[in-house]
């Protein structure tokens, strides 16, 4: 199995660290350090080795910080991570709300002027540095870049991952790798820059048509890669790793400790892209006074618009992943119908976690989950980021809702889904609600809209239907998902702070929710591709998009109130479960399918 | 009457004129000057005098530009305005399609490097001027401030506006000027600064509650203002025009040559607006040392967010005005009945913009128009910024759709309007595309949203139903009103580049459209204001907005075919129409009592 359900760190640890590394402090001669949660690739997900935040503190959120003082140790982390925070951590650190309260604020309260604060200039990005300087301005408080102080004083800590790199198939890429370093170079051309340097393992990957097993939940191989204007690529990454893989005769692969000499050859404008390069790289490069351009990754546009054969990928993934789902939820089906029978009968959790990933493992083509299941029944589904572990894991009762949010990797594509199900009768609260976040959904899947409108346009479509009985849920409607890579890329997003115009090939997801703490969570997931869609008769002459739903699985129809939806939305709902129907029934057993047959009847 | 429809510019005047301007450049050692249509404060409309484009070549559009050099003249007109600036100006004028061609690779193209292009630093913005100067950057071409070439060939110039400024009285207003003044103060307070320069006509009136009447369509008194952080206020304006207004002890009144030397004895850091100060102001500042802060002009949001009083007279006025337009409808139903019965009967689109102005000048309130009607039969209609002239001026036919698109200047309020009127039996089509863009008009004035969400989340509610059978128009969905003052106010707007969250109190139409072209036009706008929404029972405890619509006149349900109506949509329209019916009648002559009783049956 792939979700683990146990504890990995333990509050009592974090104390004794916590002075060792003020003693350490202390003997540098600064009065503070910053510890990130992140790595050198930013990414959502960081090897073992780099879990120093975790080693620390014990916390083990996706997102947050520590800055340690003589006097104090804030814990900085957002809303989704309060109560984790303040479970996982010892008192010694202080839990810091954050966005609301900046660090350079808090510095500016906790320490004198002449305060000196270090930091590992790996583990951040220019831009993050520039807005803590910039806070500080002033105070008479400074940052200085440092060694990790933490690295010197965690003894068992783990070796950098050593996962085998493996080709991945033209066949499932669409492209050839020496065609889409072709298209960087012409790219960068275009920009007159000479180089530029990626940081982002799912970028460098998807250039050299690569996978690995660094991390997990995301078959990626961590290095960096410089790309030159004329389309040759110097990859860093340990050489044992890449036995036996062909990256062709325009890629050299070299050791990650020639990275840092390499940036010191270069000639510039080199390209960098701040929000992802760490600031040490930046230094570098400075340092040589080499010209710097910023600008987006190259990597990033190009990896969004996927290829018709990982479009095809992406169909056979889902069609296999949605039997899955199909054979999971005729069991839990099943097992809600024994607890309203039997309410002694014990269904957890992570039992439900447990047999969803059994489902999954059984298609025999499962890589990797895309991210750790969210199984939230009852009140646990009104917390959008839950993941059930043994300390907190419920016992469902009939009338809950059960919200399920989980995703299989496959070699031919990555898939994400949502699906909220009754367990046994629930109130007609819920279904009103589910109702809503249904319309919604469907009014995305159904949206056709012109070139040049961005996620940021279309979130509101997702929400109205909410908004108009006063409900609204506090995340974004969709996020990109990559190719056989993260279950989160960018930059197209469906959320009200993205500008970037949607273009043919985008896998997106399409999930609006609503949550009533306390109470459930709801939340409805399919994945969509943006594709080019045929000029309606009597239409417009006008470049028209449109979503293709990917993903198959049936929807709840017992949390439907049939009456609140338009004949339009009936159709589109009847005429989706009509296809998961036809696809999905000769790849299940008899059960399933019978249960299917029945599940997806028209409303 | 305010409007007129003959032509004011002659083409045949430009090429004398040109020669001449030719002459003066190259005295002046310059290659090229730049006549934009521009005045000093930035506005949609300039006073006689500044009407230096139009003289020049004959172009009268409200938006523009000419970059005249010694071998051509490149006039800059976007996409609404080609066709018009074929027919007003002789070839000498070569028109270029702005904003595609931008103008420094126009002139790239058309000077050799040492080139050297003259123009008023008064009429240019900094970011205009720096957009430029960036655009040339390594092409040696350069450009120079000098004074208006213009002004100095203009010999029958206008002189400038001397239309008598007037209180804008308190009850109206609902706040008092030095309520305003220590707003503003205050604000400036916050942001550490001195002072700021106002140069836009419109926040100058608003905060010192005055209105004048120096340009057309907008009752405004131009001038410039100095507000200090203490809250003092100079006023810069021809004394003659404020006889006998009374501004507050804090507001100290000196003619506008004091403008210049009273920017040079500031002290900074002076708060400027980069989107509309003129480049001369930073320029003085600049020569004098003064810190600049670039910030939106302070009036600006205050300004947007109407007062109670303010929203009083915007539903006074909305009555009053909705009136009026029922008594025009009554009338043009009438017309259209006899032109089905005889089809020699006459009827234009200067006969509708006529007769709709007398309507409005009947209710004995009318101040100005908000700005020319726009009355487009048949073909016409799908020109989005069509002004009939006597020219153009169509008959109408059975069968045609009227787009009617006007607005009245009262004291208590600014009003803009347009309906669709079928004249006579329409096609299946134009019911249809009726159809989709009323459920977009529908959909927005139903929107209940939650704080922080902007135009540019809101804008795709409009177009969905349009979009759905593959339509779209290509303009912003809406934008922001004045109370007695500019029909076009920021920087709130319904459009997908409006990043500005809405508050209560800003005034905003809704009007989406459709427009076939050589075909037809349909757009439906009504005025709304942004209000506190109270929660709804089981709602979320967040601040929810509405919008409360403001206009009060009927649309024409012989255009709508109800089957494509939810029931939702089908209330909203039937209690919009007996809302109309009940506030309307009373005010009401017996025939256009009883056509409104007609008109708004329910559907």
């Amino acid at each position: 199995m792939f979700q683990s359900y146990t504890a990995t760190t333990r509050p009592e640890d974090g104390p004794p660290r916590l002075r060792a590394l003020r003693n350490a402090l202390q003997n540098q001669g600064v009065d503070g350090f910053i510890i990130p949660r992140a790595d050198a690739h930013q990414g959502e997900y960081v090897a073992p080795c780099d879990e120093r935040l975790a080693w620390l503190t014990g916390f083990t959120g996706s997102a947050g910080f520590c800055i340690v003082l003589p006097d104090r140790a804030g814990l900085f982390v957002d809303g989704r991570y309060r109560v984790q925070a303040r479970l996982q951590c010892a008192s010694e650190f202080t839990p810091v709300n954050w966005p609301e309260t900046k660090p350079a604020a808090w510095l500016r309260d906790a320490l004198p002027a002449g305060g000196v604060i270090g930091f590992d200039p790996w583990l951040h990005t220019p831009d993050e540095i520039d807005a803590l300087e910039s806070g500080l301005n002033g105070s008479g408080i400074s940052l200085q870049r440092m060694d990790n102080q933490i690295d010197a004083l965690w003894a068992d800590r783990p070796g950098p991952p050593a996962a085998p790199v493996r080709t991945y198939p033209e066949n499932l890429a669409g492209v050839s790798a020496a065609s889409k370093q072709h298209g960087v170079a012409k790219t960068l051309q275009a920009n007159s820059q000479r180089a530029t340097v990626l940081t982002s393992p799912d970028s460098i990957c998807w250039l050299l048509n690569i996978r690995g097993g660094d991390l997990p939940r995301l078959p990626v191989v961590q290095g960096f890669a410089i790309v030159h204007d004329d389309g040759r690529v110097d990859l860093f990454a340990p050489p044992e790793k890449l036995d036996g893989v062909e990256l062709g005769s325009t890629v050299q692969t070299r050791p990650v400790e020639a990275f840092e000499p390499a940036l010191r050859t270069l000639s510039g404008p080199v390209r960098l892209d701040k929000a992802t390069v760490p600031l040490r790289v930046l230094d570098i490069l400075r340092d040589s006074n080499m010209s710097i351009s910023f600008m987006q990754d190259p990597c990033l546009l190009p990896k969004a618009c996927k290829s018709q054969a990982e479009l095809a990928g992406a169909r056979a993934a889902h069609l296999r992943d949605g039997a899955a789902m199909v054979e999971f939820l005729c069991w839990l089906d099943a097992q809600a119908a024994r607890l309203v029978a039997d309410r002694d009968h014990v269904l957890t959790e992570i039992d439900i976690a447990q047999h969803l990933e059994a489902c999954r493992h059984a298609t025999g083509a499962l890589q990797d989950l895309s991210f750790d299941t969210i199984a939230g029944s009852g009140p646990n589904g009104a917390i959008v980021h839950y993941r059930v572990t043994e300390d907190s894991n419920r016992r469902l009762i009939p009338g809950d809702l059960m919200l399920v949010d989980s995703g299989g990797q496959y070699l031919d594509g990555t898939t994400d889904i949502t699906r909220t199900i009754a367990i046994g009768p629930v109130g007609q609260l819920e279904a009103e609600c589910f109702t809503r976040v249904l319309q919604g959904m469907i009014a995305l899947s159904r949206a056709r809209f012109p070139r040049g409108v961005a996620g940021g346009h279309l979130d509101a479509l997702a929400r109205y239907p909410l908004w108009l009985a006063g409900l609204d849920y506090d995340h974004g409607t969709g996020h990109g998902v990559g190719a056989f890579l993260s279950v989160h890329e960018g930059p197209q997003r469906l959320s009200r702070i993205s500008q970037v115009p949607l273009r043919e090939g985008m896998i997106l997801s399409n999930e609006p929710g609503y949550y009533r703490e306390g109470a459930f969570g709801i939340r409805i997931e399919n994945l969509v591709a943006v594709r080019m869609d045929p000029r309606p008769e009597g239409g417009d002459l006008r470049d028209w998009l449109a979503f293709e739903t990917l993903t198959l699985s049936p929807i709840d129809t017992r949390l439907v109130v049939p009456d609140m939806l338009t004949p339009d939305e009936r159709s589109w709902l009847n005429t989706y479960h009509e296809r998961v129907a036809t696809l999905l029934s000769p790849l299940l057993g008899a059960p399933a399918r019978d249960w299917l047959a029945h599940a997806c009847k028209p409303v």
